[in-house]
């Protein structure tokens, strides 16, 4: 299943976060409920070589595979779509000329750029994937500066652009906040807002980043087509203080 | 520091556990409050190649580090300790001859058999390593069987057998009830208080696998000197199960 | 689906071999319309951390795991089934002790002495599958020597043999021919058929090792439930060297 | 040998392709008479990390060592000729400013900008190799795409550049065409020996891409110097494919 | 310890080298009494995957964690400092653009543009990593070519450029001489003294790559902060050729 | 070339000794010099997955592979010689009994019980491998006790027995020496020469473990047919410690 074809349900996806580069994490991960899995190959432990293990692990499983490249670059974005993604998040798009770009590396000629060989992608979504690949793929540009949110609808307004999502960290930190998930009533909380209702003006979907299931099921609420909620490191970190802190007599 | 120095505070050891074979995870769990983590080279997904970039994460935080091997065999015994395992668990000990098999692979002669070339664990536990060797390594022979119930006198009162380790999943299948952790009021359960017993009347520690912070608790209370509690790969499941769940709209 | 499943259909297992340590190869060869992919630890280039990502790609096609371990060990035995196999062969089994004391790895206690983990099993074999187990694994015991074939009779009547593999390079070495694929009207041959014919007295399934699909189909034909046909080594070196060929002046 | 060694010979260069991220599998092809062997870490499951046991694999081999970068960059440029690779294809070169981008990675100051450390490619390629390096290593920019035979004459006329490597299959699909391989009366094949020409016209050396043996004599006749036929995954794919077809009694 | 602290204590950094992709070759060299060591991403047989074990590696022995990346890309700056390198050495700064370009992901906004998600580096710096990482993580420039000797003063005035790292092979293939180890009395020599007088005088840490520890010695006299000596694909090489020829007959 | 071809030209072999699992530090290695070089997989940090890379990165110089397996198990002895080795030194052969066992898995029926599949040592060492594996593969069981001492007559009087290799470390243990490289005037001394004449007399090739070349010269000088000097681990830590010495002031 793809993003758009969950999406023509009417339901928010429910995406988890993969920073362990572990084929088994991941396959723990991916039978757990969640519409989709998103490996971070920016901030996470993983870049490529442990990034395809990864997806053959979610192949199993009913799970959409999605990646966060480390950065801009046609390269490292193609790789991924050819290695099975079917949703690409790209990091610190600040305006249209980078978010035309990151785009132009989602589909073939004549609407993009990228090049023919989607060696994994045909194996896995089936013998017409090249045909319809670019339908298939949704390409997520990251809003996460002040320059971003300056030039949003510069960005949004790009046709072949599918999504936005928003990195509330980074989107603090430029706009002089601390970083931290899940802000209310705030310049970055209104920022949020703002973007949702600028990409939903023009179209597109929209996505963010939380840190947690209450605030992400608020995020849904408020109209939002993707959240993010918790990923492998973090409970390995969370479960493990828990039983510690258990058993020393917390 | 070793498990021995650990026991000599007084404290009983809590033991994490390891069977996502990435070194990451293990630097997660590594820096929680555990007083010692052990691979599990058995159940786990992990084998010797998994093993070392675990013990390497390991070696920077506070923690004792484990090993529990597949099957007894003297060549991963000594390949784990070699490496660095201050900790060896083997499986299913069913016989005094078993135990003496195990153990002698832990000591140099004239103690053991042990074959001499410790070169990582030299290298992280320090330079009188190979002299101080014998004592430093501590080696758990797992009753889990009737088999081992019944000879449980005649393993624990081998000289150079340190610990037992109680597998309760295996002992209730072998003692003809369904595999469960936290066994109370049940043949399993007098079981587990039969081999501490027997242990503490040789003067051996004692060691039990366990699936919550609450019954390890009780387990210290009753007089072991080691409970597991948790591993990386629950903390991912259950931590993931609970986030969707949270979600959902549980 | 279990191989126990697939022949309940009443059709033979077509069985593809893989010796290569790559999940994409594995990949590749699980989407050509195998019934089950074997995994070759004992010849092939494969050991424990190379199977298990091998078992993670085949887990998203309709095929069926299999392993070949090295040589019998419990340890790798009860590894290869946590991991998710649903058939394991084991080379040289040469007498009734040793197929016992192989087949007794593959199930719990009271029937076997398989000790209590399915980590990866239970993952992706569903929640059921530690109850369910000792009939989801088919274990094959290898008859492949003179002395195998002389204790044949004792070694299908074991109850818990589920199977025998033939071996047919081995078995002519044993009886002083050269070792080849596909024999005919040799002795090797009559006894293959010979084999054939013991364990399905005694009620088991019986597989062979071939070198063409057309001998794979006469001994199907024969009678024979599983037939082992090509590798992805062999596929990689054939097609080249055809390739090359046909470019230098074929 | 390098790739100007051989064709000082007189013969065109058979080059075998590798996308399956396995050292076993570029044994196996090594050994089977291509002259030389491409890693494509462009659509392959390939990148660095895999790149270099396949480049060991091919040491041993008579077989020269190329690879497909993913994208032109000149950090992987530099790091691939520094692993030893002795012929380097750069994708989607569009204008002579790109072209000269990339060839200026290949050959140290003056002559370019490679940065100096060949760690490997000293080691297994001779004492003198630094000395030697800018005459040793073979760059290909790849002409497929509308712009860049547009633009063939200005980049073919650059004098560092050694040769042109067509890829048809994003050649069609930039003028509009469906990618196939091996095109024959068409625009695209009109395009490939217009750029053969214009190649040979400013005495560059010219390679294609195949999808057959027949097709690759025929592109040699047509004066090619390097012919790209097969590949370890499609003869894996095609192999397997082909054993089950003949089994299932196609 | 940061290199910032290590410098306030007055004394310069003995930096040693990593080429060899294996932790336990990092923890062998971690071990030895280095200051830091740096892995190289560049020349090296390394990348991310190889780095991540290696920075493991050091965490447990009280070595200053640095990384050289292979050539400016802002995904890999910070994917490195997120993985816990509290150095980075960036190879090819030729203007005062690039030297910005490269600093500015150093630091988060508003000091620079680093994207937030420090992983595995606030694990193992310590909580408060997020709020001094500015601080903690110190960025060289390397200068080695003739155009930034041209523009040193343009890029040693950059307020948020910590050091300078000289690379002497390089430099010398940039002014027309044989790529060589410590120099001595040329052009080389000359411009190395004149780029660190350019650095202290605009208050900036200065390092150079050295062939030998009497040259780190005369280069620390000079006024360097940090100097490089040997690597362990060296010490592998020359101790094997060494043992080699003692044996030979030396 | 072969270990026996090698000895018909009347020199002894030099062999270097590999304990870092990484194909980059073996093929440094492997261009120094030595005749034979040894993965280490009872004392060094390799396992079988480490092993592949390391041969295929001998396979390019020209230099004898071999391995030590960690501990007699008929599986890992094969699986080493399939992958190529043409020397396995097994460790604790302490009895006639376990060196036949050991021999037997190196010869094909009828000479020994070798498993047919020579997957790798057919692709690298020529087509007729196969039929001439049985000479090209030399066996050395380690004699390292003093049971081992006082059976030697018993042991290298075994036809199929190739060689002994004398470990000086287990020996001076199991002799209640304590543990170190090349010893004079002493039991383990004796030990050590008594082992050569025995095997000599029986007509067996002999070699030992050395600590440094004039030792190493010293025991061919005595008789030896191989010698160990140096590792690749030993080489780091020792070059970087002098490195760091001679920086230091020393």
């Amino acid at each position: 299943m793809t993003l758009q074809q969950h999406w023509e349900s009417g339901r928010a996806v429910l995406n988890g976060w993969l920073s362990v580069p572990a084929g088994f994490a991941t396959e723990l991960m991916a039978r757990q409920g969640w519409d989709s899995l998103t490996v971070d190959m920016q901030h996470g432990l993983v870049d490529y070589s442990g990034l395809v293990p990864m997806l053959t692990a979610m192949a199993a499983a009913d799970v959409i595979p999605m990646v966060r490249v480390p950065w801009f670059d046609p390269g490292i974005v193609m790789k991924s779509i050819d290695a099975g993604a079917l949703g690409v998040i790209c990091p610190m798009i600040n305006s249209r000329q980078e978010a035309e770009a990151f785009v132009s590396c989602l589909r073939y000629a004549p609407r993009g750029r990228r090049s023919y060989g989607p060696i994994r992608a045909a194996l896995v979504h089936g013998a017409d994937y090249a045909r319809r690949a670019d339908d298939m793929v949704t390409g997520f540009a990251m809003i996460e500066t002040r320059a971003a949110l300056e030039a949003i609808d510069e960005i949004v307004s790009i046709p072949e652009l599918d999504a936005v999502y928003i990195g509330p960290n980074d989107l603090a930190l430029s706009l002089g906040e601390a970083p931290r998930f899940d802000p209310e009533a705030s310049p970055v909380y209104d920022a949020i807002l703002h973007i949702l209702a600028r990409a939903k003006h023009h179209g597109k979907r929209a996505a963010v980043h939380t840190g947690s299931p209450a605030y992400a099921r608020k995020m849904v609420a408020a109209g939002f087509d993707l959240v993010t909620v918790g990923s492998d490191a973090a409970f390995i970190a969370q479960g493990a203080a828990a039983a510690v802190q258990a058993f020393r007599g917390g």
